[in-house]
């Protein structure tokens, strides 16, 4: 089997991206990044997913001593909705305050270390350009300036041993990915999207605000909205189910 | 005073490219990286460099589990002067097993992260394609791709606040490097090449072999070598210079 490095947030994206990898054949290595994020959350979200379907894991712990967005630092606030209005446009206007600088980079940058440490022929990421907060390591102009980056300073580039970076889902809507995602079982009680720290989402930052535009849209039901609406505790936080 | 972010190895280039932003009046804010590398000496040295002229710096610290080089993975042997005959040809033919995958984009990708945080307009880095040990990412070509990456993938590079990717040694022979870093005052009795982890430098590494060769084209004497002429130990370590 082909082996594929799979960078796994626990958010709704990333989990659909792992499993649409399998379901490709590849051999998913998964790398979970706890980097300081307020939603640490996430962190247990991606671990159980991994779990779920038995596929192996590493979490890589970084320390971002300088902070500089209000994912990482909680003097700071996470606005309610900042980015809406770049819905739907690939151009960024506004760069909300939970801009991590080069946070796209440095996870690919692991990525790609643990990619030619394996020979693992790609790296699939769930990076959306559609229905996204605007982020400019979310789009495909990034994506393909890494890959000529990778071209040129790595030894699989130069021995013409190609790693492929994989954004199977720029183009879609949250909408279409959560179709696809069905399709797949993909576990969505198990993920996490909302920026907040708290036990339940907050229905309000722009991870929830996109997460619940994707249901409705997809005429779907998000089971982590309704777990929550009946037990106010989110599924990986006490009741057994993958703690 | 324009801020700068300097990626700080210890080593002899990356102690020249501190002293020569510094002289072009930019403020230098070192990261110094703690990737499990063999020669994990070389962490005190840069702490001993920036400490010398009173300059800030941060320690990250850098979990790569998956290894892949023989820096990082005890079990591997760092072998004699693996790359030579690749010195003076910036053309990558041999790649030595000392190549750490992915380093450079991690490090670069750190630094343009501080970077971005602390509105600094670069990032100064001592990477040399002359007399080097053939690291694909070390070269012009890596760089100019990371350079584009910057503008497309980031805050900064979005809003058109540039923030630079300067290699000023990239094209120096090491000898010219060590002449540079003689008017400049580089304390070379407190830089560290050496691949192994030993308390003197082997003699025998790739990159023993570069500063060797650079000190002898430049008819300097190489005070670490005096130095350890004499006592066997290295001026960090224990004798109460910088300790």
């Amino acid at each position: 089997m082909k082996k594929a490095v799979v960078l796994l947030s626990g958010g709704l994206d990333s989990a659909v991206t792992l499993f649409l990898a399998r379901s490709k054949g590849w051999q998913a290595h998964c790398l979970i990044f706890d980097y300081g994020q307020r939603h640490r959350v996430e962190i247990k979200s991606a671990r159980c997913i991994a779990q779920s379907i038995n596929c192996e894991y590493e979490i890589i712990k970084i320390n971002l001593p300088w902070k500089g967005s209000s994912l990482l630092d909680q003097k700071m606030k996470v606005l309610q909705r900042e980015s809406v209005g770049v819905s739907k446009c690939q151009s960024v206007k506004v760069i909300p305050s939970t801009y991590v600088p080069g946070r796209n980079i440095i996870f690919l940058s692991f990525a790609l270390s643990f990619a030619e440490a394996i020979k693992a022929e790609a790296i699939f990421i769930g990076a959306n350009a559609v229905d996204f907060s605007g982020y400019p390591d979310c789009r495909p102009e990034f994506y393909d300036a890494f890959r000529r980056m990778i071209s040129v300073g790595t030894k699989a580039g130069v021995e013409k041993k190609r790693i492929k970076i994989e954004t199977p889902l720029i183009n879609k809507t949250k909408a279409q990915i959560i179709k696809l995602g069905g399709h797949l079982g993909v576990p969505f009680e198990l993920t996490w999207s909302c920026y907040q720290g708290a036990n339940i989402p907050c229905g309000k930052c722009d991870s929830c605000y996109y997460r619940a535009k994707g249901f409705k849209e997809a005429k779907a039901r998000d089971p982590l909205v309704s777990m929550n609406r009946l037990t106010h505790v989110h599924p990986r936080g006490g009741h057994g189910l993958m703690s």
